[in-house]
This record gives C-alpha cells, sequence and structure tokens, in this order.
C-alpha cells in the first residue's frame, strides 16, 4: 500500500464548517479535561461521549450539563466508537484514549468521513503511521495529532524568531519528555491511574522512546520538516531498567508483584535523528527518575540559542540586538531574555492566548491549539499540523526501539510525504497572523 | 602491540620524589598559565622550558625571574623537546604543545625513564592511546592527562555524593564541551591565536568530536569507568558545516580565503556513550555558534540528578533529605541544591581549594589538579588519573569521527586495560580525605 501513488493532502482544506460537531472518545484522565476545554471555544458542539467505563461517561455528561450544554449523545459499549463514527451528525472525532487503540479508530473515523483529532502519539508503529497517511489520503479527511506543545509560548516564540532568521542557519535542536511519572504508573485507575495500567504495560513490553512527539513536534516545526527538509534516520540508545523496579521494591516491598515484574524499558533513551539537510536532533525520555520536568526546547544556530529549560535563556549574536547592524560577527547581544520573549511573542500567544487566560482557560498552550483547531475548521483552512507531522513524529516510537534492540544501529525514517516534501513551501506563520481572531 | 600480554599499571605508585622536577614543552596560550600555575606549589622546581618560538620562550624565563626562581634550561629548538626529556635532572614533563604532538612526546619522554602530564586530549587517534598505554605499561611511568575539569568543586561535590551513593543508581550522565571559539579560531598567533592555526587547521581536516575529555572525564569518574565498568561502543552524528564559514564570511568578507576554505568538522557532534554495565553518556561538542559555555555535567540516577549548567541544580529523593528516612518514594527532598552543594562538598575543594584561594591561584580547579599531581608524586601514591583514562577519554575523537563518516554506525571501544577493569577496585576518595594537606 505504501509504494502505491496517491495524491498528497499537504495544505488540505475543506469548506467552512459553521458549527464544528464534536464526538470524543475516551474520558479518561485527559479526555475529561478535553471535554472541558472544548466547552470553553466557540463554534463547537459536543454532539457525542463514547466511554467504555461508564461512570466516566455520567462524568463527562455531568461536566456538560452543569455548564448548561445539552447532554450528548453517549456510547458505552466495547464497540460504541465505531457506532460514533457512524453518526452522521458528527464532523470530528477526537480520540484521548490508550495509545494503542489511537491508529484503528482514526482510520475507522476517516473512512465513515470524520475529520480526525488524536492524542499523543498518534501512532505506535510505522505501518500505523502509514496506515493514517494511506487513509487520510484517500478519504481527504483531516488528521491532526494534538500535540499542544506546539502551542506552549516558548515554543511559538522561538518559531517565530526562527521564521525571521534570527538564529541564523539552525544547526541542531533538542526536545526531550523527562516527566517523573512513577506513581502514576503504579497508581490504580480509581486513584488517577491509567486505566487497566496501560502505560505501564507498555513499559514492560517495550523499549526506545514510545513517547517522542512532546519533545520532537515544535523542534521539527522550527526545522520545516516536510517543508523543504526530512528526517532521514535516527539511532537510539537506552540504559538498562532501573527506575520501576526499584520504585516498587520501596513502595510495594521486595517481594511484591511490581518489584519482581521484568520491565523492558529503559531508564532513559536518547535519540539522534539526521535530516536530509545535515541537521541534528537530540530527543529524550526518561520518566522514571526524580528530576525536573523538561522538554528541552533547544534551538542551537549560527546566529543565536534559544533552551527552554531549566531556566529560560535565548542569547543572539549582537548584529540582530536593537539597532545593531554590522558589529562583529561573535558578539553577543546584550537584550535580555525577557525582552526577546517579549520582543517576538508569537500572535498566537498574544492574542488567543491572551483570550483564553481572560476565560480562565487552566493551561494556555492547549487552549491555542483547540482554538486553532476550530478556527481552521470554521474558516475552511488548512490545519496548522497535518497527518505527515503526525506520522513523521509518531514513527520514532518503533523506529527507536528497532534501534536499541540493535545495538544502536541506523535506522532510516520513511518519506511520509513520498517526495512532495521537496517542494512543498515552508509555511509562514507571519501570514497567518491576519487571520487569526 | 596491543594484543601482548602485559602488566597493568593500574594503581601504579613509585617511591616519593622530594622536589619533583619538572620540563615544560609548550608556552603558548596554555604553557605559560601552566609555568604560573606550577611556581604557586610546594616541592616543585622549573627545571627546563621548550618552546620553538623564542619569543615565548623568553616570556617563560621571564616569568620565572619574576618571581625569584632561579631560570630555568632552555630548549628552543625543532628537536629540543627531545633533547630535554634527556635530561637526566627531569622527573616530570609536562606537554602543552598542540594535539597532534603530545603522544609522539609523552611517549618519547618515558621511554627516557620521565613521568608526564600531557593537556586535553592526550593522543588524537586509537593507534596513539595505545601507545601510551603500551609505554607507559612497559617503562612503568606515570602519564595522567591533565585534565582539570575532574577537579572542578560541582564534579567534585557531585562525585562524592555518588561515592556515597547518594544518587541511587546512576544511569545516565552528559557531558559537553560547549564554548564559542570563532574568534580564537580566526586570530593570528600573536593576537592570542593558536600557534599557525592549528586548530583551525584540525577543523578543516576532521570531523566528529575532536575535544571529547572535559565533558567526559568527570562523569566518567562518576561511573567508575575501567573500575568495575567499562565504556563498551558508541554512536556519533554531526551537522553538517556552516559556523566557521559564516563566521569567516562576515569577519573577512565572502571572496577572503577564511570564507572559501572547507571546513570538515560539522557544526555540532553528539556522541552517545554504552557501558558494559547497560550506563548511557552523552557528550557534545560545538565550539562555532554564539552560546553560552556549558560542560553539561548532569548525572541521572534512581534517587538523585543533578546538573552544572546553565544553573547548578541539585536535587534528591526525601529519603536523603535531612533526617529523611524511609519517607515515600517519589517524593523530592525540599534541601536546596545550595544546601547540598555546601553538605557534600569535596574535601579537595574544601582544604586544597582554600588554599589556592588564599595564595590568589586564579582558578581552583587548576590549583588543585596541581597540587595533587605533585603531592601524589611527593608522597609516593598513585595519581587520581591513570594512562588508561587518558586513553578511554581521549579515543572518542577518532572513534567519533569513524562513526560519523559512516552514518552513525556503532563503533567498538577497545578495553585499554585488558581485562584489568572487571576486578581492579573503585577508587573511594573518601580514603583520600586523610592524606590530603
Ligand atoms: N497531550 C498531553 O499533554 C497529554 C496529557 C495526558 C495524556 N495524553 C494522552 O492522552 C491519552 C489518554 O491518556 P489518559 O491519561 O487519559 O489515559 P486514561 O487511561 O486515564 O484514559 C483513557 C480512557 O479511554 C477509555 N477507553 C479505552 N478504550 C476505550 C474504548 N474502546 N472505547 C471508549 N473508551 C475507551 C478508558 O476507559 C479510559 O477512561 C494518551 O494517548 C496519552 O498519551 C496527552
Ligand atoms: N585544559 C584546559 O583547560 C586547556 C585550555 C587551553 C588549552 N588546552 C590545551 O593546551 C594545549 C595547547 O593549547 P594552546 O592554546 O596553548 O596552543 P598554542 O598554540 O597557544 O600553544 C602551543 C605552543 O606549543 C609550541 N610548540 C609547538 N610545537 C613545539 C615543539 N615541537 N617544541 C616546543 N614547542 C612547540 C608552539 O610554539 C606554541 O607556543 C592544547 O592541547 C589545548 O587543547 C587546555
Amino acid at each position: 500500500m505504501k509504494n502505491k501513488p496517491s495524491t498528497h493532502v499537504l495544505g488540505l482544506a475543506h469548506p467552512p464548517i459553521p458549527v464544528v460537531r464534536i464526538g470524543l472518545i475516551g474520558l479518561g484522565n485527559r479526555g475529561l479535561l478535553t471535554l472541558e476545554r472544548y466547552m470553553l471555544i466557540e463554534h463547537v458542539e459536543i454532539k457525542a461521549l463514547c466511554e467504555i467505563r461508564p461512570g466516566n461517561l455520567a462524568k463527562g455528561q455531568a461536566l456538560l450539563t452543569k455548564d448548561g450544554h445539552p447532554a450528548a449523545t453517549g456510547y458505552t459499549e466495547e464497540n460504541g466508537w465505531q457506532q460514533m463514527c457512524c453518526n452522521p451528525d458528527i464532523d470530528l472525532i477526537i480520540i484521548c484514549t490508550d495509545w494503542l487503540t489511537h491508529t484503528p479508530m482514526a482510520t475507522y473515523a476517516m473512512k465513515q468521513g470524520k475529520h480526525v483529532a488524536i492524542e499523543v502519539p498518534a501512532a505506535m508503529t510505522v505501518a500505523e503511521c502509514w496506515q493514517l497517511v494511506d487513509t487520510a489520503e484517500r478519504t481527504r479527511r483531516h488528521c491532526i495529532m494534538l500535540e499542544n506543545c506546539c502551542y506552549d509560548a516558548f515554543a511559538l516564540t522561538t518559531l517565530n524568531m526562527a521564521r525571521q532568521g534570527l538564529f541564523g542557519e539552525i544547526m541542531h535542536v533538542e526536545g526531550a519528555y523527562i516527566h517523573d511519572l512513577r506513581s502514576m504508573y503504579f497508581s490504580d485507575e480509581n486513584q488517577g491511574g491509567f486505566h487497566n495500567h496501560w502505560n505501564k504495560a507498555y513499559c514492560m513490553e517495550h523499549t526506545g522512546n514510545p513517547y517522542p512527539t512532546h519533545g520532537l513536534g515544535p523542534v521539527c516545526q522550527i526545522l520545516n520538516i516536510h517543508r523543504g527538509d526530512r528526517l532521514n534516520y535516527l539511532v537510539s540508545m537506552s540504559t538498562h531498567q532501573a527506575g520501576m523496579t526499584e520504585y516498587a521494591r520501596r513502595t510495594f516491598g521486595k517481594e511484591s508483584p511490581e518489584a519482581q515484574q521484568a520491565y523492558l524499558l529503559g531508564d532513559m533513551n536518547t535519540t539522534l535523528i539526521h535530516t536530509v539537510k545535515g541537521k541534528t536532533i537530540q530527543l529524550q525520555y526518561c520518566t522514571v527518575h526524580p528530576r525536573p520536568y523538561s522538554r528541552s526546547h533547544t534551538i542551537c544556530g549560527t546566529q543565536g540559542f534559544a533552551q527552554k529549560y531549566p531556566v529560560a535563556t535565548i542569547s543572539l549574536e549582537d548584529a540582530h540586538s536593537e539597532g545593531g547592524l554590522g558589529t562583529a560577527a561573535g558578539e553577543v547581544a546584550s537584550v535580555t531574555t525577557e525582552e526577546l520573549l517579549q520582543r517576538y511573542q508569537h500572535p498566537f500567544t498574544a492574542t488567543i492566548g491572551k483570550e483564553g487566560a481572560l476565560k480562565g482557560a487552566p493551561n494556555e498552550m492547549n487552549y491555542i491549539m483547540d482554538y486553532r483547531l476550530i478556527y481552521c475548521l470554521h474558516h475552511g483552512l488548512p490545519l496548522d499540523m497535518d497527518v505527515y507531522d503526525a506520522a513523521e513524529w509518531s514513527c520514532i516510537t518503533e523506529l527507536s526501539e528497532q534501534s536499541v534492540l540493535n545495538g544502536s544501529r541506523p535506522v532510516e525514517i520513511p518519506d511520509f510525504t513520498r517526495g512532495a516534501w521537496k517542494t512543498f513551501p515552508s509555511v509562514s506563520r507571519q501570514e497567518e497572523k491576519q487571520i487569526t481572531l
């Protein structure tokens, strides 16, 4: 299937949708928050909710009615999501279930004519990535992965600066997902843990980097991936596993099933990606050590540097400071990070983010993401992220595992655009300014 | 030669040397500072100076006499260093010349019965690393690489903490050499540049990570490398080159020879190393971007985390905070980095470093390194770093280049101890406390 010629969906747009009618699958930790978030967005109707845990479905309905929304059609059977996808009153299916169910649900939904928005990662294998791409191309549906970190204020500011050339040529970038999740892995679902411990189960069976997209998405946008450059190959290296077992031993005792269980996932994974244009991306993953949270977000260019964690830092060569024209190369501008963050704030943050804050949205980047998705559907515009982004960022899950299992051997990354990356123009976010708000 | 059985020099010690008589080769930027540093140390006599630039030799002699030391024997011919190595009044040869001359000088000196201390890196190829090891084993001479970063206060504190098990099992570490050297590369030697542009010449001909030891040395000590674990294989990835050329274009003009010149060295190199015990090391190198200086020095363990750059951060699980015994795993101690740095300050810093500061030594870590080297020779003790450290840390230069030139393919790292790493006990720096000062 993957070699069959097909017409790409780069820049795909559809006629404006006056009110975007949403069906939401999965009302766990993320899904319930997602529901609350879309209740804040204009031009939206929550039409249907699907969740196999009846209690969680009830929670979702209660959120709707408490806020004065009509109750949604509820689906609670094992295959309720398929019934929901056949509901003709839905435009967009949002998928907030566990990782392994994302792609089957999304492809099915697209085949029923729905646009789909999928929680991260969109797919867990290269085959699934191709299924998303092939299905989106065949059905001409929008298929977006909800990579909220692309709307982080610092990420957007650095994207804005990158588009203006302020970093010079960007040579190397870094992303990460470093987040101590040990207590989450071992909590039962009624104590806030994952349904049926699906995430711990994944740690038992897989290694590599299972969750690459938060770190990778924002930096791929900055590198214009599949808009003039392309991920080419990667190498990946993991430590052995110790963090889960040690935590379990200390929490549940040496003889507990949790401590006796084998976990395949190495504590810390580092993946290096090479692009066709000779840029490098470093990606890290660690969820089982007591470390400060970090997505890194590091941008290294010939004329500037930015890094979000542990403290936001931007430094530019003097040539780019206020009025500093043609001063010697090699001198670092004296302008502070705070001034630069202010000066180059992305219009999304300045307008949509501000609006979200006024509405009391708990998390600015999620609000901007949701707003933009509905805004683009409502105005008939291409979405900020497409199915190729979803595939490129998600495929690292399987490819990093392959490399780790093969002693860090290089692994090729598929060209999901089948060559179209060479000619598709890079997005100019500047132009989007005019059409925002 | 490398397969010939031989007796290792792990833990090598010699009879005490009452006054360590030094011959110094290379009085460039580093060598002149080195000379000044050793003038501060007790039990030292600067016997001879060797430098092919007569002006720099004169500068060295002037430093000595200005400070009331007797003039040293001067060698200024091209092969002056060989004559110096045959001088019977010298115990220790210190080598501060350019990279490519380190190993030939060091092996020759050892063959003349001298102990040698070599600036970083000690060797530029795997063959040279083996030459150092073989020669040190055959001659039973001390061969130390002057990796001053091992004596950095933060590095020593985290080493101290690692030895006490405060990080739990240490799984992943990071080191780096990120230092904007663009103006240095392009300066003439009479303006503070390198002699004959030797460093720029290296950038024209090589890629990979040419300068791995500042980042690698301190974290290898923390991982007990060749004292129970061993560097096993690496993968390495570089960006293409842009920083040197862009800097030259902006500084000298587009048509200048500097801008027209091809440089092979990629702007940014990342190398991942796997140890036999399943730990990982990340090493970065970038000297041509406007970035804040960093050696990273990151330690990730199952119970704690430390990172020096950009801001010193240490976080430990609550079990290790003052009085916190047996509290739940997963809780981060509230104790601040400052308190931890104070509490676990290494005795070297507390005693030798303090003494250096009182004497007005410009750089604490150099002072501690010099002090320790002379102290151990004077007391007949094994040195803090041995020829295997020098070889292991330096061999990354060639091996990273090999991996980069082969599309990041994994490359095996030799076992320079020929198996002795399995049984040689890890150094307990705690025990050194008693014999310091
Ligand atoms: N973008 C972010 O910042 C972010 C944050 C948290 C989670 N997530 C992602 O959200 C997704 C869900 O994570 P979570 O923490 O909410 O997990 P969860 O286990 O709390 O929720 C998953 C829910 O899906 C339901 N479900 C499973 N199969 C179903 C089916 N066939 N039909 C209907 N419902 C079904 C489960 O009952 C559960 O309530 C994951 O992909 C995760 O990676 C993203
Ligand atoms: N550890 C550190 O922090 C640190 C800092 C700076 C430099 N270094 C290292 O120190 C070394 C020297 O660097 P540098 O910056 O001083 O370079 P440099 O070019 O300033 O000095 C090298 C000197 O060696 C002399 N020399 C060359 N060949 C000689 C020979 N055959 N006989 C006698 N003298 C000879 C040159 O004339 C020159 O004066 C390098 O290995 C460098 O990596 C280490």
